[in-house]
């Protein structure tokens, strides 16, 4: 398991600390800035009434091995469910990752599917590759199809503009109320040799308006194998992207794909080689920096929290805990007041299925003790107030009856994201 | 199981249609309406800062038969551990109910626990019956001690003030944010004899700042083995109480007291009594009363909206699928925003937990079919907008997997709401 002591600070510890100094992050960088990436982004008119980009391309050269995590709700949007069977059939090779966002291509049923099918199909007979080897993303609005006619067209346009320093414009092809593009890259060595990896997501906190949602795609010319590959990602991934809470609605189009092409010419990672350690260390970082982007990107949201909980019997009920605190509407709302609410913390650990001992429950302020033993510890009213004024701070839960422990990022509720979300 | 087809309309329903003329509602009906029941609500200075009435008392003569529920929570307020003591100890015989509001004696630890006894030994000991023969319940702030020499000088003023027709003067007592009074009282005929049932509830929408929370107290003087009033009042209380969310947080004192001191002279009832039925359903009648008057009364709420989850392989299944549609902040915000806005419903159902087939799933919005096999099914938008700008209304989706289902009832999720809770 990955230490990250301090999320909210982990970007310059990551960079400064010596012991972490196992890679080092480009500026500016994005998925192209991996040897054999070439992107596009470009306007089609998909998000209506706008000039907007809301089309893009990753082509990697030759093709990665590539492992993906998906929405795992009932209701997949069509696209996922064709990148699911195109990873199988390919056997997680892919050529391409073709996106559109304005549309989420959800809830669409066999329609969905075969204007997803086709969104792939055309992509790989322009690029020359087999139909399984694209895979198909969508984001944006539920319930309507594909405007395919727009599509087609599009599909040579977007082509004709790959770039290898097209990464930006894809950032952006992919936002749907996404304040700013959101892309990291950074280089490491394994065997000696230099690996780049580099990162674009989207996502404005799960909290859009009738939008489908969060994407990630992560590019690097690192070899591994596919079966590392997978491991690893869904082991960043389970302490990145799954641990972030807006407002607790996933998506119908949350995915993750990350394609390694291989080009570093090292020998490919395995579980047991030496390097692999440094790499998931370089990809955490790169996953840790997409989630915070979409934490912080959060419409309306006004403050980030840490709410760690420790000293649980398993880490599944130090689960359960965080993410009652972090569901419950009444302590995000106490937040957005620089409340130091800590009643509703106890109430919301009460109803959250935990174990717990009520007198055993110990509550930190940013390190600052407010409840002791399940009572007011007398802290200063004044201190906790201005801990909760900060627009990120810390909760910190000790329930003492164990050693597992579970941290999840959040944001407050504000009156803003109601009236943000009201209405399309 | 009881029949409650409309619940927004069940009031009308059930004393105008013949098939449930079982009971008729007594107007202005309060726990006093019972024979054998007197009251008192006086004003002590627990709410501090205003000379509202935040004292009650219940008196039954003789000794009532008792059953209760309590909140199933971890954090447990000190009186209702000591309920639950007292009622174990009396082996479910109650004389008296003291209750306050303005201080939840919740997280309050040994000292809480000694406060609510000397309460109930304060209150029997003037009654002259058994310590253990007392129920004790507040409701308001958490993790503040009781002011015991206010409580300790009032009781005897409660005692003093006790009278058969204070039963308005007990729901004011008890009430926290509540902008209204909640109470009613039904008859019926139990072995051809008359038989009352006085209700009395707090609670506004388990919504208020650091308040906890619902409270329910019931009277009757029908004769019933304690065993039978339990297993009716628990079936009664989940098909009630049980059903409603507003926003999703449960408190730590939640408590529902039945109280049958048996007066009417009736066979006692037992799980055979042919009049059990009809005991229920008044009953039902009395707690689904509260249960609309707490979610309607819901601080900055707007709507009410009935979600029914029909089709269902199991109703724990259905319970999953209608809870995440009822605690979805996404799907809460588009009420609030008269937004039909049937993706953000799929997408909660994708995400509940319950097993479906998206190609099968029907949603209605009161009664006309919005979404047909998972599609859009064409039903104008402008129609869809109109039932979701009422005040209240009822979705409805059909899973079409199996033959169980789950109602819950719950509100809209609005920026005063957030606004209200941001601070105490």
């Amino acid at each position: 398991m990955l230490e990250l002591t301090s999320w909210l600070g982990a970007k310059y510890r990551f960079t400064t600390m010596s012991k972490a100094r196992l890679f080092r992050v480009i500026p500016d960088g994005t998925v192209t800035s991996v040897p054999g990436i070439s992107c596009s982004g470009v306007a089609l008119g998909i998000k209506t009434g706008s000039n907007k980009k809301d089309f893009g391309l990753i082509v990697t050269d030759p093709p990665a091995v590539t492992a993906a995590t998906f929405t795992t709700g009932a209701v997949k949007a069509a696209p996922v469910q064709v990148s699911q069977a195109n990873l199988k059939a390919s056997r997680g090779i892919a050529k391409a990752v073709v996106v559109n966002s304005g549309n989420a291509n959800a809830c669409t049923g066999v329609q969905g599917i075969a204007d997803a099918k086709e969104t792939a199909g055309l992509v790989a007979l322009t690029l020359g590759c087999k139909d399984t080897q694209v895979l198909v993303c969508s984001t944006g609005r539920i319930g309507k199809p594909l405007p395919m006619p727009i599509i087609r067209e599009g599909i040579h346009k977007a082509v004709a503009k790959l770039s290898p320093d097209a990464g930006l414009d894809f950032a952006y092809a992919i936002m749907t109320s996404d304040t700013r593009p959101k892309h990291t890259a950074v280089r490491l060595e394994v065997d000696g040799l230099p690996v780049t990896i580099g990162v674009c997501a989207k996502g404005a906190g799960m909290i859009e308006p009738n939008m489908a949602t969060m994407l990630c795609f992560i590019t690097t010319d690192v070899a591994i194998y596919r079966r590392t590959l997978q491991a690893t990602l869904q082991e960043v991934v389970e302490h990145s992207f799954n641990r972030i809470i807006v407002d607790g609605d996933m998506s119908t189009n949350d995915t993750v794909l990350c394609l390694a092409n291989g080009r570093a010419g090292n020998n490919p990672l395995c579980s047991y080689h030496p390097d692999l350690k440094r790499f998931k260390s370089a990809l955490m970082y790169c996953c840790m920096e997409m989630a915070k982007a979409i934490v912080m990107d959060g419409e309306r949201v006004t403050k980030c929290v840490e709410v760690a909980v420790k000293g649980a019997t398993s880490s599944q009920q130090a689960r359960l805990a965080a993410r009652a605190i972090a569901r419950s509407l009444l302590v995000k709302s106490s937040w957005y007041g620089n409340d130091p609410n800590w009643g509703r913390i106890m109430a919301a650990l009460g109803n959250s299925g935990c174990k717990l001992k009520e007198e055993l429950v110990d509550i930190y302020y940013d390190g600052l003790l407010a409840v002791k033993g399940g009572l007011a510890s007398g802290a200063p009213i004044s201190r906790l107030k201005k801990i909760v004024s900060k627009n990120s701070f810390r909760i910190t839960i000790n329930l003492h009856i164990g050693e597992s422990e579970y941290t999840i990022y959040t944001t407050d509720l504000t009156a803003e994201y109601v009236n943000f979300n009201k209405s399309e």
